[in-house]
């Protein structure tokens, strides 16, 4: 068992929550904070509750009772690194280092390989749910010794958010995958987003709604098979007002989207793997895309193409059912991939995760946290080793019965001019992963043409060339 | 000037065939292998010629005069750095090293620093075109030391392809910028051939085309404004015949299409520099998706869906024509965003190159050689500051003109179940990159309600963060 006062360095936004739930779940807390101001300051302000302020580093590791257990909310990188180091002087062996920053994780799998051979612990842990999930409960996800996870597991259990009743943490597995996990929950957190603004123009532009009727069709879908924490703010979103104006403060909004780059290292990392993981590239590239926004205003102007799509919606209703499968559809086939990607990481790794639980992991206090989780920690758990979520039943029933929406929207949208590069992506993946022929054997053609790389036949084994002169 | 005998280091393929380049121009090639029977055997079929083989770096070092010119034609990574220290125990100040392998452009801004920092010069040297080109004359993309490129020039005028006369080759710029260049070519390289591929399903499936036709098509597009170097051999693919069965090659060719890295490079750089590449992006995820030949077999079998459309094309030429449409502007979108990369890089490391000169170098001897690099290069010669190819009078007319064709084509492939996702992308980011509206704004009203991570309001300048409970 843990002992009952934990440290906590950094008291950022995300830091300083954590401290307060922790406090709030019966444990003494140290505190320290690189800025000493910062550390009196969140002292005053909380100095009826069981924290206790340090400004040495030395002090703050002497209150701590051995083995220690020290938690890191300090920025990823270099300064991860240097509070380590900082620290490590004061440590004894068994003591245990949560590093609870959103750390890249293959430095997660450096930082665990060189702590556990000074004899010390490390877990790198992901944590989910924003300022607010850090203070009532966030989506935990550790990575590092499965023997010592038993000491901190309680901690983490009491902390986390709860779906049910049942906590949103569990073990994830050897060091750098806690923030691996955590790294395609983000990753999938873009596709999610981009996604919704995707049908949010369809909305706007294709159907001439307002913010109210679009709030109303989120607040309908949200009651749904789309049921999520996104779908759910989205719905707020279009109903708040800007004080100053009084108008729809949506429409008073930049479409200049930003990003902190963990969808970037979710493609990155799928890109070196192997894996296709379009719709999340597609999310990030719209990204890049939407922030180029003096190139765009000058483009309207010099390209000027008006709509051509006269196309009435005669049934809006059918028309609104079908933007919702399209939705869920890509929602489904997003994951699919992020969850793919995920096994994928798994055997490169060597990691033995527990999709299954992961998956469940996500249901509450997440960014991501939706009720379709349920419906993939059901199949992971009827079977292991599917390799995809189109390969099982519920979800490849779901895609079978939804994929003409899909289809005639996207069609529409193409026409209509209204950009929707995921849900396009999201039927081009569709397509071509049930495709037992793709026309990519013209590429191995090519290939072998131009510069002699071989190709493979479809009526016997082994590599081939072709003089093709 | 250069020294009559140049040093080529590495008989590969590629290496062996600039060999025989260099000499046919008029100089003598000392020549070495790290295997030296490679050495042995290539010297014996080429006795008569003036190339001298040498069996020991000292000997070979010996053999010219200075300031020396060596070409290192080794594996890219660890081959050529071990071949560069092999080297340098033996060069005096002012040699110059030419790293004409298919370098990682970072590699070769690290190794340029480290050997000017010792006194010599490093040429990071993109040498496209295959093997046929490396003998005939390849597209020659050097980067490094602007004063000193004057004492290769010559050598590498001589060995490019030329271009009506002119040569495939200019002093790209500083350090890694050449190898930066070849990294962008190839990425171009994989859309282009994905583009083909889609165009083929389109023609193969959608109307049912054998073979043959389908070379037709190809032989009178590449007498238009589709003229290129690809397009010529797919020409060519579809009438070839395999020896043993006398069938067509093309149909027993596997789809399982491979790739050796360098468009993954380029996708990962453009994730780094923040750029929209959303089309070669696609094209590297669906190269790994047809690897996945297991996974999709499965899933035809298990998804089984039916093509639906039933749409019967009345007027094929009219169909085909406006397939032909889709290719060139999908092909124009791809070069966009390629360029518009490159224009990205330059402000990002400093490099000042002229597009217009490497768009001229791309015209022969690459494998993306194509008459439209004409156009491209007129359009940066006209002004070397627009930031994209559709920003341009020449390109923004043809996307007005042909994306009519490009919609309708995207719209029939996905109701007809062809995964176009390449095509798919085009049209997305074309309508993305022209709207002064993109729904994005929705993500940044997602972002700052889970995260406080502040908007930018479109009535008044600053940032803003709203208490959106």
């Amino acid at each position: 068992m843990i002992n009952k006062t934990i440290g906590v360095i950094g008291l950022g936004v995300m830091g300083s929550n954590l401290v307060l739930n922790i406090e709030r779940n019966g444990y003494t807390v140290s505190i320290f904070n690189r800025t000493s101001s910062k550390t009196k300051c969140f002292f005053k302000k909380n100095s009826e509750k069981k924290i206790i302020p340090f400004f040495t580093i030395k002090d703050f590791i002497s209150s701590l009772k051995k083995p220690r257990c020290i938690i890191l909310m300090v920025q990823s990188g270099i300064a991860t690194d240097n509070t380590i180091n900082n620290i490590l002087p004061y440590l004894n062996k068994q003591d245990i280092i949560i590093d609870g920053g959103n750390s890249f994780y293959k430095d997660s799998i450096v930082r665990n390989k060189n702590l556990e051979k000074k004899g010390f612990y490390f877990f790198g842990t992901g944590i989910s749910g924003g300022s607010e999930g850090a203070l009532l409960g966030p989506a935990i996800m550790p990575g590092g010794n499965k023997e010592q996870y038993k000491v901190i597991e309680s901690l983490f259990k009491k902390i986390a958010a709860k779906y049910q009743g049942e906590p949103c943490v569990s073990y994830i597995g050897p060091d750098g995958s806690g923030h691996y996990v955590k790294m395609i929950h983000n990753g999938i957190e873009y596709s999610d987003m981009q996604l919704i603004s995707e049908v949010y123009a369809l909305l706007k532009i294709g159907l001439h709604l307002n913010n109210k009727d679009i709030s109303n069709i989120f607040s309908d879908w949200n009651k749904g098979e789309l049921n999520s924490y996104l779908i759910n703010i989205t719905k707020n979103i279009f109903l708040k007002k800007d004080l100053q104006t009084n108008k729809d403060l949506i429409d008073l909004i930049s479409d200049k989207a930003g990003n902190k780059g963990t969808g970037t290292w979710t493609v990155q990392n799928a890109l070196e793997l192997g894996q296709p993981l379009s719709l999340i590239s597609e999310s990030v590239f719209f990204r890049y895309l939407s922030s180029l926004t003096s190139e765009r205003n000058i483009a309207s102007k010099y390209i000027n193409v008006k709509s051509s799509n006269t196309t009435i919606i005669k049934n809006k209703p059918v028309f609104i059912e079908k933007i919702r499968k399209s939705l869920y559809l890509g929602k489904i086939l997003a994951y699919s991939q992020g969850f793919s990607l995920l096994k994928s990481a798994c055997k490169h790794y060597n990691w033995n995760l527990n999709l299954s639980k992961i998956s469940k992991i996500f249901r509450s206090g997440c960014i991501i946290q939706a009720s379709f989780l349920n419906k993939i920690s059901q199949e992971f758990s009827n079977n292991k080793d599917v390799k995809n979520l189109l390969l099982t039943s519920f979800f490849s029933s779901i895609a079978k019965e939804y994929q003409e929406s899909l289809r005639s929207i996207v069609a529409y949208a193409i026409k209509t001019k209204i950009p929707v590069p995921v849900l396009s992506a999201s039927i081009a993946y569709y397509d071509g992963y049930h495709s037992s022929f793709l026309s990519t054997n013209l590429i191995q053609a090519q290939r072998d043409y131009f510069g002699s790389h071989t190709y493979n036949r479809t009526d016997k084994d082994g590599s081939f060339t072709s003089n093709w002169i």
